[in-house]
């Protein structure tokens, strides 16, 4: 049974079929946020703190860090928000860049072993970010595209994650320690986009036997009502093998989704989580968001 | 590719793996509702007229109609219900009782194919209801339980399953006629009800290539937030090869589910149905309660 561990300095996690499944938190991302981007770029991280700990209150088992701003020094920012966020929290982190410095000034300043988010099936990539993985004995997000792009042929993108995984182990990394990405595109781009991802998540599972993760909320793309599309999404996937998700933890019906695929899986046991999650009484047919407003603020209560 | 044919005299519904979920609303169903058990039994239907008439507009594909009620004479109301739900709305039905005399008595009224609900796998009830499902050219659940009770090991309930099938085939009832129920038990009873329940659903789809459907909410039977549990098992299920079920399109979040794995599944073609019923505006993250309530509200303006 493959497990993919990772971990801070004082806390590990596992990833895998026989386990909950495992969010992690994306906010931590300037990438479309620009007051966020601006902030950071002169070396002002308290939206970081926030947002890192907000996300660990909601539920999130790690949190990705991105420091992708336009001539901003990426490697010195992005070191700097990991060591900011592991002195707040002890999850595990997935250190986010496309600049291979940046992703070696991260791991530089690690502590325990994250998980370096990505690389793709791109030669350039595999021979840059492999010997990254390696020798700071990392996990590795593997992204089923290369030079040619993205195809809409699943099979092409499993083939692609098979070309990772046995690079990967070229390099002395175990597939255990590689977590495929499929690559969720839009369903409103995409008709086939959904009846895809399930298809490779299945043969990732099967054949392969990798953990996954993808950006979940890709998915629901330009459509109305994207929260009740993820949920829905992410439980169906969940079913056919996602074992993680780069996602947003503060939205109740994606947290309502992964939380109640944990129990039909069988990985809640006693339904454990989810009661002690939902067991405030509510009139029939109340959203889930307002019990959760409930429940957190009384769980702020307590704590503060 | 199965498909399973219903109809009422003027609409024809397709139950199968290449079409959208098929929701048989659960409502007109005297058990645990007392009052309208008491009302049913002196001949009062009009809960049964709002019921049908509200689960249609709702999303219902079909509707179940059951007159189970002790003492009464369920043959009668059965059929007399029958024909009052036939002549309010154009759904296909489907015809609950564990009663022979009272599934005859329905058959015999009802105007186009059927869907019977139920038999088992108990010899008496295989050689008394399969006849009547031949007579009456109708389509039949089958519930995958026997003389033995309902076994935990999913691959018995698979073989009952296969059992009822080949049976049907004897008496004439092709396997496309035959729709699997794999008993769902409530997950706060038995921890491992989820992954039972997916596993013999892709043994249905792969190997015995028949259609399903379920009893929904009794998965979270005993559990908080019992509608959000549904609507991840019901995605979950849907992409494991569930292909209807019995439930209740009141619910907002079950319904966001099934309309959500349609999508995923690619069987709501430019996700029109989706983006019909959730394109409103909305604050982010309201309820889809909220906003199903507005849009209803609408429609009865409009059609008023």
């Amino acid at each position: 049974m493959t497990r993919t561990t990772v971990s801070s300095a004082t806390r590990e996690i596992t990833i895998g079929f026989d386990q909950p499944f495992t969010l992690i938190g994306e906010r931590i991302n300037p990438t479309g946020r620009k007051l966020l981007a601006a902030e950071m770029a002169e070396g002002d991280y308290s939206r970081i703190q926030s947002d890192a700990l907000a996300q660990v209150a909601a539920g999130a088992n790690m949190l990705d860090v991105n420091a992708g701003i336009p001539l901003a020094d990426e490697p010195k920012i992005l070191a700097e928000c990991i060591q900011l966020v592991q002195g707040l929290t002890d999850v595990p982190l997935s250190i986010d860049s496309s600049i291979v410095a940046a992703l070696e000034s991260g791991l530089a300043v690690y502590q325990g072993k994250a998980l370096v988010n990505s690389v793709t099936g791109e030669e350039d990539r595999l021979e840059t970010v492999l010997p990254l993985v390696k020798k700071y004995g990392a996990a590795v997000v593997g992204i089923s595209n290369d030079e040619t792009g993205i195809s809409e042929d699943p099979d092409v993108r499993f083939s692609i994650a098979k070309k990772i995984v046995e690079r990967a182990e070229d390099y002395g990394i175990p597939r255990s320690d590689v977590i495929i990405d499929p690559l969720v595109m839009p369903i409103g781009a995409l008709g086939d986009a959904g009846r895809q991802v399930m298809h490779i998540l299945r043969r990732l599972r099967e054949e392969l036997k990798v953990n996954s993760t993808c950006g979940a909320s890709n998915f629901s793309f330009g459509l109305p009502n994207r929260h009740g599309m993820n949920s829905a999404f992410l439980s169906m996937a969940i079913g056919a093998g996602l074992t993680s998700a780069i996602t947003n933890p503060l939205h109740a019906p994606e947290m309502a989704g992964i939380m109640g695929a944990n129990v039909v899986m069988g990985h809640d046991p006693n339904c454990k989580a989810w009661i002690k999650k939902f067991r405030d009484p509510a009139p029939e047919g109340e959203g889930s968001e307002n019990r959760r407003g409930r429940r957190d603020s009384k769980r702020r209560r307590t704590a503060g």
